[in-house]
């Protein structure tokens, strides 16, 4: 094993094998370009280069937080010299209070910025109509992924990248989902607790706790962060009726700004209002219903019809903004992009609910019992439970 | 009391009191025009008023969500009659299905959504610098907002528009700042815990757990959804230094905003990564250390220059976002705008994590011991508790 390939001097928890080592760099007026071995070139700011230094004055070894500052070194920050030592390191020594740097070449090709670098890192969703999520819904065995970490990490990739997906065989007492989902993490409270029971109850405070129809929509679009992942662990179900119904709102979305490009813009750029009051809360958010990122790729969904508070933009946003609130929902109710599911006892749906609308059929509390079980985890845990089980895995290579 | 007061037919715990009448309206090609008895003009749409509908058939009279859907009616619906009924009730008979509307005064004006109206209902916050905040700090003694629902409003409507207050008297038994946190709300859990100590530990995971400086900063930003309130609870503080330094993350947008334009607009739009590894986690968030909503208000500040991974944007902002971040952080350190409190056994100071940077300077652990409490509150349930306590007021008035 090459020594570098531990790469202990940096602070990270994350193995950097070296796949490549630098045969050439040359320092530019505010760069530092690196040409590899597979001929791929990496411009380096000089300034990231310093910020980025990893010896143990800069980083703290104990806590390996970043002790260095940027702004205390000048803007014009340069190396005095540079080079690359013979094993394969690139070394600065800088213009700036006799510091020197190291860079692990491993670590230095996997943080490359360039654009070939930023596209080849970009995270694409698998994107899916009915057709096609029939024929490749994740799906797994409750066994599998409580006993062994390969084929958790299989799965949850599967969930982050489809927003859907399976777990059979889980035990039906309740509370049993409690155990499956600290398999990745804590569990997000919310005012209707940690975990929620679906069933029809008399005092039910939302549509869920009732039988009747839920129109396709996101859970809770009233907080400012929609939860994440939505379990749905399904203890009893005997009763006729009350199947699920899942759409991908990113395949919705996708599909109306390629067909309906003005009413895509108008929902991704009115915000609405969501509320939700009871005796003890009065939740309001303001969003709007398609959010994209800072590259325009759609990254969540918020809508829930029978949560929506009265439409408060100015005048001459309201009409756009209803036309194309009611082009969404009608492409909601297509069947070619509605996934039916029926849950048995023993299943447990998973979903990405900031991407994912679900509904239920009414059902008929006459002919049975229904009762499910339901909490929510967050994006950040999922990611971040990926993240580590990756760091095993490819150690493990 | 007028019997439409209470307003019970309209599915909402929030009373609307009716403070003017409907004098005129007036029919145009898409919204309906109300005169009010003071002078104001309103304009609703047909289609916001269809949608607005509070009848038991449009609205569930047991969960107090709509039942109608939009997308149900012609998006051309218009009223085939419309009149201002005796009790100042504005009642609407529809072209479509045969249904008809009635609006309650009192709910209509407030849902007014002219420029004017819009303009009135925007929240602004208190922005502060060193001095303004030093003759203003909100400050409460615990016991007060532990048995006066009233006194509480008013700490939380002014801890909402300072972004900071001070409580004293707090009980110094270890988890006594639990009972204070739910008076408002549960507490967010994050993989630091429900509550965590701040006090030097040994096998620090974060600067924080050292008795090192703590440069200004917010909690979490690898997080998506940074904690909203942050609650720190001095227990004990015997040794010396330490003290807390607290600087107004809005003055700073809004001094950069005013002063280095650029420096703004690329702090606002490009995004910086934040990263947050150890032995069980690996959290990593992207955003923009400026946050602005959909009006250009800044709505948020997301800073920890200790838990910053990599740039990684595009190499021609490169050095636009280090120019603009070494901008940020070096107006944080002027001393106009930082302001210091040393905390006392027993006080409790609660900020918005997401607007209020804040510090600590190294101690001497050999002096005396340092042991802070704290834990997170997000602002969706800030704001629920203030409407929740605002009804309550209100009915009493």
């Amino acid at each position: 094993m090459n020594p570098l390939t531990a790469h202990t001097e940096i602070a990270s928890f994350t193995p950097y094998p070296i796949h490549h080592h630098p045969v050439r760099i040359q320092l530019g007026q505010e760069s530092l370009t690196v040409v590899w071995d597979h001929g791929h070139q990496s411009e380096y700011h000089y300034l990231w280069l310093r910020d980025n230094c990893h010896c143990a004055e800069c980083v703290s070894s104990l806590t390996r937080e970043q002790v260095f500052e940027i702004c205390d070194v000048p803007l014009t920050i340069k190396p005095l010299n540079a080079y690359i030592s013979d094993d394969h390191r690139i070394i600065i020594e800088w213009d700036y209070a006799q510091h020197t740097s190291q860079f692990h070449p491993g670590w230095l090709l996997s943080h490359c910025y360039s654009d070939v670098a930023l596209q080849e890192k970009k995270w694409l969703p698998e994107i899916w109509d009915k057709a096609r999520i029939s024929d490749e819904l994740p799906s797994t065995c409750c066994d599998s992924i409580m006993q062994n970490d390969a084929q958790l990490l299989t799965w949850l990739r599967e969930l982050r990248d489809y927003g859907l997906a399976l777990v059979t065989n889980v035990d039906t007492s309740p509370n049993s989902l409690i155990k499956v989902a600290n398999r990745i993490s804590f569990i997000r409270e919310t005012n209707f607790g940690t975990i929620f029971n679906v069933e029809a109850k008399a005092d039910a405070n939302s549509t869920a706790y009732t039988d009747l129809r839920l129109p396709l929509h996101t859970d809770l679009p009233t907080r400012e962060l929609q939860p994440g992942l939505q379990f749905l662990h399904c203890l009893v179900n005997d009763a006729t009726g009350g199947e699920s119904i899942l759409v991908d709102g990113f395949k919705i979305a996708d599909y109306m700004r390629e067909n309906h490009p003005q009413e895509f813009h108008s929902l991704s750029t009115i915000p609405m209002s969501f509320y939700n009051k009871d005796k003890n809360s009065d939740y309001r958010c303001r969003g709007t219903a398609i959010v994209t990122d800072s590259n325009a790729e759609v990254v969540e969904v918020r809508l829930a019809n029978f949560l929506r508070g009265p439409i408060d933009v100015p005048s001459h946003q309201t009409m756009a903004l209803y036309t194309a609130y009611r082009c969404f929902i009608q492409l909601t109710r297509e069947a070619k992009f509605q996934f039916f599911h029926r849950l048995n006892a023993g299943d447990l749906i998973v979903f990405d609910n900031r991407r994912v609308l679900h509904a239920r059929n009414a059902f008929d509390l006459k002919t049975g019992m229904r009762h499910l079980q339901g909490c929510y985890i967050d994006r950040d845990e999922l990611l971040s439970r990926i993240r580590v089980l990756e760091r095993n895995t490819i150690i493990d290579q």
